[in-house]
């Protein structure tokens, strides 16, 4: 499939807002555009998101495939995307059982995100990571480009960035105002391109959180990495899920919490620039 | 009250780490800890929340205020904290019909998300805001003192950060690895404080979207300070409900895009510092 990058120009995620500087004087900037897109599997409505939604049909199937509504193995026979009504709707052939999980997780959970938060725990136990290595040279190719290349963020901040790597090099880069809405798009792209996720790194804008880790090892990534830092339970389970835990990554620098050993250190630091577009990256504002 | 600051400290809050650098040579560094915490309103389970748990009872209150599950009127008789099962219950004198809402939200959409963000926004269409002017001179005071103050932040990253100030005097400074933790648990720290907000400034390190744009309005405070960026609802809402919105607040740069009428230039600019904190916080890591 074509790689697919962000597309600041795309005048449709982005809006220009009038407003004064710190001088008194007018400004115009623009800003991301955030929209509320409610989510339907087969007659269930599911969730309502907040998206720039440039990319409707991978955020729902990705979506689903994180939360574990929807298995790699299910046939997807139709995503429907109504612009109007904001609303997308995915249909499988067999149906779900998703109408009964839900009945259960009302009754154990109320608000769902606590029984919600325990399945995706378990969806992870049984999956076993390919132990792939990773060359340093390649951290700091993808950094590179990803932070060098056009994107919302640059042009509007306020967004976050989710990547996939094939060694150094990024192949499917998502942004979203929200960075879970990011991954899922990225999980959709490669769900509906049948890419494999053995030989790829995930490299993220947010932080190294227990969710991210999960995401991360659900679609079966071996590698992820971060400019932002970590927290502990993400460290947890990334060491009991077997991933490489990259982060910090700025420049020269990064640190390694978990899969160290398999670094390859094959790139003579002399040769890489210190944190001038990461700069810029910080410059263009951002959280 | 008194004024109530980060404990960058306290042992419990943050977990030493052992992993390797760029170089490949051994570091050992502090990330923030993450923890499950289950909160009841009476006998109904709520939620299940990632925390540092520092203040599970401000925590939950401001929760259930923030969501609209209770009243500023509600007369609270009880918050139990369980620390071996990271469970807080809040008890309120009348109960709460908060049962019967969550099956009417189940009913109509599923993963309840949705309906409640509808219920959100209803819940500020009749606040009105008093419109307290912002003088310049505080801002700079309030983002010097953030920065400057010692904090989780600035030991272990990988964290957001939530301040109450009063004029430019930070009062009440949270921390937490979920954003809306961190506004949550100053909101219930006014609640129990009895801290008045319409003469307030609200502060945060997190990017000024339709949420928090929505829990600053329910707060009663009529003024947002960011140091990250803008997305367009959160402008639109924020100029439907009166507030003051400032983003991109670093050294001496601002911008206004909700509001401006109500800022008072009385900061001489050759007298405030460029970013150089604004650059030490970005240098601890963190998004």
């Amino acid at each position: 499939m074509t790689p697919l990058f962000p597309n600041p120009d795309d005048q449709r995620l982005t809006e220009a807002v009038a407003g004064i500087d710190h001088t008194g004087a007018p400004v115009e900037i623009r800003v991301p555009v955030e929209r509320a897109l409610t989510l339907y599997l087969n007659a269930q409505e599911i969730v309502t998101m907040m998206t720039i939604n440039d990319y409707p049909e991978y955020l729902a199937l990705g979506y689903l495939l994180n939360q574990n509504m929807l298995k790699p193995t299910d046939v997807v026979t139709e995503v429907e995307y109504d612009d109007d009504l904001q609303v997308v709707v995915v249909r499988t052939e067999h149906g779900t059982n998703f109408e009964q999980k839900l009945k259960k997780k009302t009754l154990t959970s109320g608000c769902a995100q606590g029984t919600a938060f325990g399945d995706l725990m378990e969806s992870i136990e049984d999956i076993e990571l390919p132990q792939t290595p990773l060359r340093t040279s390649w951290i700091y190719q993808m950094t590179h480009e990803i932070n060098t290349k056009p994107s919302l963020y640059l042009t509007a901040g306020a967004i976050h960035g989710c990547v996939l790597c094939k060694e150094g090099t990024p192949i499917c880069y998502m942004e979203d105002v929200g960075r879970h809405n990011a991954v899922d798009k990225i999980a959709g792209w490669m769900f509906r391109h049948g890419v494999s996720a053995a030989d790829k790194i995930f490299y993220t804008t947010g932080r190294l959180t227990s969710e991210m880790v999960i995401k991360t090892v659900r679609m079966g990534i071996p590698i992820l990495v971060s400019r932002s830092g970590f927290t502990s339970w993400g460290v947890d389970l990334a060491r009991q899920a077997g991933l490489v835990l990259i982060g910090r990554a700025k420049g020269k620098r990064f640190i390694a919490l978990a899969g160290a050993e398999r670094l390859v250190f094959d790139q003579d630091l002399a040769y890489v620039k210190d944190d001038a577009m990461g700069a810029r990256r910080k410059a263009a504002q951002d959280d």
